[in-house]
């Protein structure tokens, strides 16, 4: 088979050469927007008169005609033509003639990739926000649920405070919100056309790359041919976007995990959410879970192997720029699967109500006690250290914070007086925290019927 | 000296974990941050009429003769006091006595860890696309002055195609714009409150947040108390906004080392903006340039740093979160370091027009030659294999292109007609890359108009 | 100040220039050893006939007074001079006149820091490994001390055997033995000799490298000069060792978190090793056990640092390469303190065996049940479906695997004999593991023998 | 079809889930290694009597049935049975009846995957050891047909001082030497049996792990049961060598793009190892060299992605872990093809030795001069200053250091004598480098001959 560039050459390429560089075995996964691409250069190829009616009506029919072919699964990708480009040329040339050899006319691979590329990461990124969104309407919806269940709040790993569940909901809402914004912002750095750069200088013919933007629903145009073929930032950002994301799941799925052991015992995860023991006839795993965590690092990792290719590449194309593509095909899956499998596992999972509040009296109250003393006027450095000195008489005595006396407490400061015992109290403590933001029931439901209008449900 | 939470424990804290566990020898870079917050924090809580006017007072006298004390590097942080937080809380009491113990109502150091980093982030942001601003502009005027300089450019490493050098200049404009947004999108991350977040699960007291925000020139106030004190977004957002900054300023160090080898010689750099070597006298090397190149390293370790701290972390507030300042501060240093360095070699530089120029014509002109055959109808894909043939004949033959005669043309295609030998230069072919983007005189001057109005500088 | 290289410069070098290119800043640290390198180098030049005997005395005897400036923190660097070496060599010059000029014939700052580098490394690896030992010892004391405590094992965080806690400190000895191995790999990759390479092409003086070798105890000499001045890697291995020995930490910090909750209460960590909070009076945190964990992130990111920064270095020496030192040395001394903070902890936490006994039996035991039945013939995919069943029904009925009856196990399979509820007890359970590895008693105690042989206990 | 531990789950998986966390579409890579370990465990089982003669003969013809179904490439594997280790089990249940759920007797997946894996990275360490071996013959060969061959030396990327072009193959082949080390010592730490450690705790079978290890040739026995299962170390280590090596490949690549850039000129790719470009028919570019480069980001980046993936996991095996195999095979395979990459194009490609030449003497030669003045008695620091103001000099008068007069030297130094003016020549400036390890003639003889020993060549 002939090379495009074959014109020049004496030699074959060596066997090895041509594996080793092919990009074929992954770039088909652009075919699609390859050849939306290139439909709609030859529309632009049409307008600036270097393609006739006819002739363009020919590519657009052929071109169209191998849409199909790879939507059905019919394309045969031949590592020998090297890439998807190639391949679809080929083919092009197969089906309507000579006239398939004008379709390259003022393009280069150069800008052609990274086209197919901005396409691609447009569409794939609406689609992941998409499943963002549902993920946070299952948040919102547990939120909702789980107004009156009360639960520990945790810093350290250690018990903090008393929470109403769905404040938990809704912070890892909060954090699943932030990504869609990462990833709106990686979709603005693809928004830009890169065709009718050429290889590097831009391109002889008088291309209208507006028009060309238009058809292929880009917000702007590429201002300078060079960067637009060196630059792969746009990768980068949704490698970044999905970095962070997937660093949001592995929090998520580590405090699920946690709730999962018989220790916590906060959640029971459904049998069909997880996989036993080959060996342990006993077990129930959250496998999900776990994966969803272990994945952080392939995605950590495919950013890291981006940043590294571009270090210190020269302007403008390398051929090191060919290894953006694997990177971003995989954390684009990656991450799609674990936001399904966190969606899943939130839905499915059944929550221990009981348990959590049993967990969430006790010496979580105490920071209640100290601000009681507060609003009696004592600094808040000493009433801390007052309840500090509760805190380990109680632990010495073996007792708990609800099991305290008034005079007992008087023994600590004068300021206490009978309606302190009533802090003592999970809801109490809860609905104490009247700033914005904070757990109590009122500020959750605001939070909640927010939520629920910024997510469109309702 | 008394620790804060003292109350509880009944053992002296072992001096190895106080050293281990001290912030204050790096956060202590916070301190304005810090203070300035506490000045808000105190007027959020007269307003709140936690505090009397007359304490509030007291406060903001103390806390703004701390400020000076900070200031004038007359503060002396003390490491068993821990962190930035406590040391200037303990010198508060020390100057206004016990009203000093009142400054932490309704705070914890979780929400005002994070209030301090947001500002401090803001503030750096802004600076750096002050910086940014001004390597942009030195872009623009050298842009300005080689629209006349004639070079090759590059891909593969190859010479590819005449450029007129402003193009080049502007490419990297649009690289170092991309990072603006970048840093402004970090910017929008940071930009929301977290003070009144306390611990975890909020505050007692009805603080106004809103009020706070607006004292503190935050956009909006952070939503969820539990992931406002556990979410560190912010800050990978700052540092990879600083990791693909210095990856673009190790593209452009590595093109300015090759320029100013010999072989290229593009480049002349100035002797103050070197250093030699201690054993051969001859050497004048670009030590600048590869400084910049090498800290990428830093910039992508310290995004790794604090991308694997966070991974899988427990909500909410964990003390591994305390390992999000000194990446943080570093990205900052190293990145301003750079690209002020990278400002200095641009504007320092000499460039050699005249070996550009020499390396301009050849074969980087044999696309020019095979676009003229398209123009006359020929298939692109024929055109380029004529034209390849012809390359191979004149390596063969040891000629350049330029010495074609419309014989040897004409031995290839009937097309070649007289004009085709006039391509063969190489500011006609730069001039004939008409398409919006390319490297013709009239496009490039156009951009650099718009660039100038862009920066300000028209 | 006259730069060593200035003969050849008409500019002064500019002030940026110059703070952003020194290195003293931290390449200080390297003093002694640089010093005790240049010793070695006057040693090898008098050996060479190219200094005389008095020369030679003259600048040890100052050189030997400058060791002691820096042992006494009394030497001043300057930055202005750039770096270690230069600092040393305008001292030695101040002190013993003209001939401190002759120290660096026969040798280029890219010979030397290499050595510097190496000679630092080789002494900060013994110093780790030693860290390391005394981590282990404290391990197997705590195996020792705990053959006789039954604990649940875990996997996926699920109790899943029950074990003699000892084997779970044995496990993380053989880790902490692996990181000795790695550190010594790294070791022998440092110990061969650079200097005499000069700055790229080997020395013009007949050297005995070799004799420089024995001198400053290097094993070998660097076989080829561009290589020995170019090369990083014995820097590399060793951030590797660190970050593969701060994983290891971070699996135990984790562990030793989740032991120290609430939910599990496995151990009780002294208040002297924690740190309280400043809001929640309650509060005692495993802070030194987080920061250990979080300071992985900083272990991980200083190896990428170096690896980017020396992806596609030209060869040889680049500037590039002075980044490879601050990376070195923040790793090294994080390690050490990471190393010595998980020893404190494992040394003064209280085990509560009684909580670890409790949650051991149970479930955990089910798998005993199945290896039964296959001892009684049954193949071990049926044995291990029919003990499944046999848990549904206990999970449905409520009930606990110690309470099944004789009656309700022969309804499953007709191979349980009396025997098998003697199978349902913890200790019986972990000695039954015979295989060599494994948590019996006694391979547990040969173990412990094996390990406090190899460790120099007994 | 029935899971291996359905026995406790009420629900079906969902296919999601199934599809999640199945690993056979990866790991069955393993499959050939996975039946060695299971031929030799049924040779354990029938040592330990837990097998009879027979039943093991028929588990062996079944496995080496499956083996050869394997090889063949006619196993058809299911992702419905979740892994390799199933899809094995399943066939041999097919094949030999009821017999075939005894195999896994006394093991389980924990225990089995690291064994597998164990495996199969001594088996492709051995195999990268051979190819790094060919790539060093090719540099001695190299070596061997360059030593009369002059290049200049590069430091900071500027010409430095002239060397025998030998030495700089000799310097990479070091490189690939220290690779084969650190590739060994990751064989090291995978040449020891897991298998026999059960789920976490060990086996209650008398199993002969000895005998199991002297069988699939492991040179020793994993000592901790719950380490052994844990324990990802071994692929960290075969991944961490191969980041190593790829950097090496990415500085070898670096130089060799430059040096067939036209502006160097050493070196001129042959046509089959080229791919040219699909728009500008002169180009050929030097992609295999570029990719090789490239790809040392996939190298950092599988790396990275296990170590994230490793940070913090509780003990003892969590199915995070199943994220080890994909990056293993991919570091293992892109590596093993840049090895083969860059052995073909330095085998394949030209010296240009005249270019090489012209470069080589000017000021390159400046050393020389001061360590001539050195020889003469002068302290190096003012032999080096005296040499700089030659350079300036010769710089102001566009002189070539050649063209230097006895004259203009004595105005510079009285030192200098007619010898003087005899070292301004390449050759000689190589061979004055007289110590070990220098670019010396006899030198790089010596070092060839030594180099051929190594490594078989004679």
């Amino acid at each position: 088979m002939q090379k495009p560039w074959e014109g020049r050459f004496k030699e074959k390429t060596e066997g090895f050469v041509e594996r080793f560089t092919q990009s074929v075995s992954f770039d088909k996964g652009l075919a699609l927007w390859d050849i939306r691409q290139s439909i709609a250069h030859v529309k632009t190829l049409l307008k600036a008169g270097i393609l006739s009616e006819e002739e363009a009506e020919k590519l657009i029919q052929g071109l169209s005609s191998i849409e199909r072919e790879v939507s059905e699964g019919r394309f045969a990708f031949r590592q020998e033509l090297e890439d998807v480009h190639m391949n679809v040329e080929f083919r092009l040339t197969e089906k309507v003639g000579d006239v398939g050899g004008k379709l390259h006319t003022a393009r280069s691979r150069n800008d052609q990739i990274a086209t197919d590329e901005r396409l691609y990461i447009k569409d794939n990124i609406l689609y992941m926000c998409g499943l963002l969104k549902e993920l946070r309407k299952t948040l919102v919806r547990l939120a909702e649920k789980s107004v009156e269940v009360i639960a520990p709040s945790y810093t350290h790993l250690q018990r903090a405070q008393p929470i109403r569940l769905a404040h938990y909901f809704l912070a890892y809402r909060e954090a699943f919100l932030s990504d869609e914004k990462r990833f709106m912002d990686a979709f603005r750095s693809a928004d830009a056309l890169p065709l009718g750069s050429g290889a590097v200088a831009g391109v002889d013919f008088p291309l209208d790359r507006f028009y060309t933007a238009e058809l292929l629903g880009f917000n702007r145009v590429c201002r300078n041919s060079m960067i637009a073929t060196a630059d792969r930032d746009f990768i980068l950002d949704a490698l970044y976007a999905c970095a962070v994301c997937g660093m949001h799941l592995s929090r998520l799925a580590e405090d699920l995990i946690l709730w999962s052991t018989e220790e916590f015992g906060f959640v029971d995860l459904p049998d069909r959410l997880c996989t036993g023991s080959s060996i342990m006839p006993q077990k129930k795993n959250p496998d999900v879970l776990e994966l969803i965590r272990g994945k952080t690092g392939r995605l950590y990792g495919n950013l890291m192997s981006l940043l590294t290719t571009l270090k210190a590449l020269p302007m403008s194309y390398d051929r090191d720029l060919q290894e953006d593509k694997e990177p971003l095909f995989d954390s684009l899956k990656t991450l799609a699967d674990c936001l399904e499998g966190a969606r899943l596992v939130l839905e499915g999972m059944n929550l221990r109500a009981n348990k959590m509040k049993s967990f969430s009296g006790g010496f979580t109250l105490m920071t209640d006690l100290a601000n009681y003393l507060v609003l009696k006027g004592l600094p808040f450095r000493q009433a801390h250290h007052v309840v500090g000195s509760i805190t380990a008489y109680l632990l010495e005595k073996g007792k708990k914070p609800e099991e305290l006396t008034m005079e007992e407490l008087r023994n600590f400061s004068d300021l206490f007086e009978k309606d302190a015992l009533s802090l003592l109290d999970a809801f109490t403590s809860a609905d104490r925290k009247v700033a914005y933001g904070g757990t109590s029931k009122e500020d959750i439901l605001e939070r909640i019927h927010v939520a629920k209008r910024e997510e469109g449900l309702i």
